[in-house]
């Protein structure tokens, strides 16, 4: 990564670290939630929000920097709950043991509500912030991340099991289950710096196209990636009877459909380099389609 | 129920109906979302909200009732984690079978997920209060039911499970799980009316007893109570090997706990009376010690 992407995400891992204070309770649930936390995650979306918010008005990372922890939480919640012996059932996740696999499956319950609720904590009392930004930014993270929005989109997947789903289906699961949270982070800077409808527009469609590109990523790592990169097991979407984009397509239309939106992606940094330094998010697309892991 | 706690009661039943929109993605995670919100509870939470403000400031009831939904979210998806197999591992609720029963285990754990989403998405979107009131709003609910608050008091409540618990451990539980939604009930009326800070600490800390007489009355009512009357097994927390009021000090002394907590309940509604009608907290008060289920 460049200098200015390896300080924002070094910014972001000192206040990650710093973000679930003790409780008076004494039991294992704070433990529990930093430990998924720190799981070594890529930390792809608060990289996003941080880059976008820094290209749309350089030099105010810290009005971003609680939303950007929200976010994390919440997909840190929602990997813990994935997780689940009911759901998944996943012993290893970024090459650790899954939550559950460490502390037994009542407190990764647990662990997963709380670090869900932390993040409405999180941005209801992030003071560089006006109440009229952050109620926005609850009520966008709330929808991204609720019943019409990332939820949505895993409980279509996993009704999906074992079944025949077709292209469009298949596009509904990631379009919501990964999609909205990558939305979020790029609308997230859009609402933080203020920008006319315009830009949001099409920053926004930015944001779907790398939604795109992450899942067919994903896929295409799941099946000729290596377990080693990727610190889970390979093959777990084929075990688990999930149509993918490669099952569906096979990989030649898959990669050829990859490439299709990374090139749309681009056109757009494109036109929004003629008023912005694009440099990061160019940075962020390619590590999103280049990934190995 | 008086005719004005009837009312309020009738108004915020109509709104909970109507309270999940449907979802394009033709999911059951909707249904599963609104079988537990209408598994027929005897909202107290709401209705001492809505009683709260009503008695706060009149016939504005209309600014508390996405609040009072928003927390009746959080209570039922609360209701939905804790009766799952890895944790209560309840059959039945309320008279009904618990929602995993019915739409089994991965959809209940994402029902839960998304109604405590879908809270805060009410709180952000409601247009009949000032943005400032909804922020004041989202931090005070993310603090009462998240790890500092109610999932921390369920996390103590687990973890103590077939252990000798002390007398303070008991009361710092329910202070956490069952209090701090009830004190939340209160404390978003107070914030609501915009009221001055002496009749908030009074509200709050009539709040705080009415916490402890809910808890200490369903210890009694799970030793001594029906089964047809409460709708669930009684001497559940008895063969959960759980510690309770009861158990700890006998039925006698718990009893005489509760009459105490319940004078100086009366108390502070007989001081707030030289202001206010306090007829339906009075009401809402007897409800609470002289309830059979």
């Amino acid at each position: 990564m460049n200098q200015s992407l390896n300080k924002l995400l070094a910014t972001f891992n000192d206040a990650l670290d710093h973000s679930i204070e003790k409780s008076q309770l004494h039991t294992q649930l704070e433990e529990s939630m930093i430990y998924s936390l720190k799981a070594g995650g890529k930390r792809v979306r608060p990289l996003l929000l941080l880059a976008t918010l820094d290209m749309l008005q350089p030099k105010s990372e810290d009005k971003g920097l609680n939303t950007a922890i929200a976010l994390e939480m919440i997909h840190t919640y929602s990997l813990i709950h994935d997780d689940l012996p009911a759901m998944d059932d996943d012993n290893l996740r970024r090459g650790k043991p899954t939550n559950h696999k460490v502390y037994g499956e009542w407190l990764a319950i647990l662990a997963g509500d709380a670090l869900l609720t932390k993040a409405f904590e999180y941005i209801s009392n992030d003071t560089t912030l006006s109440a009229e930004t952050r109620i926005q930014l609850v009520s966008a993270l709330s929808l991204a991340s609720g019943h019409q929005g990332m939820v949505g989109g895993q409980t279509l997947d996993m009704q999906s099991e074992s079944k025949a789903v077709d292209l469009s289906t298949l596009e509904q699961i990631h379009m919501h289950k990964t999609g909205a949270l990558i939305r979020f982070a790029i609308e997230a800077a859009t609402i933080i710096a203020h920008v006319d409808n315009d830009i949001q527009k099409q920053l926004i469609t930015f944001a779907n196209h790398l939604g795109i590109i992450f899942q067919i990523k994903d896929d295409l790592l799941d099946l000729f990636g290596t377990t080693e990169a990727l610190g889970k097991q390979t093959g777990s979407d084929d075990m688990n009877d999930k149509s993918t984009y490669v099952t569906l397509l096979g990989r030649e239309k898959a990669e050829s459909i990859l490439a299709q939106h990374v090139e749309e992606a681009e056109q757009i940094l494109s036109t929004l380099s003629q008023t912005y330094n694009t440099e990061n998010l160019d940075y962020l697309l390619k590590l999103f389609y280049q990934r190995q892991n």
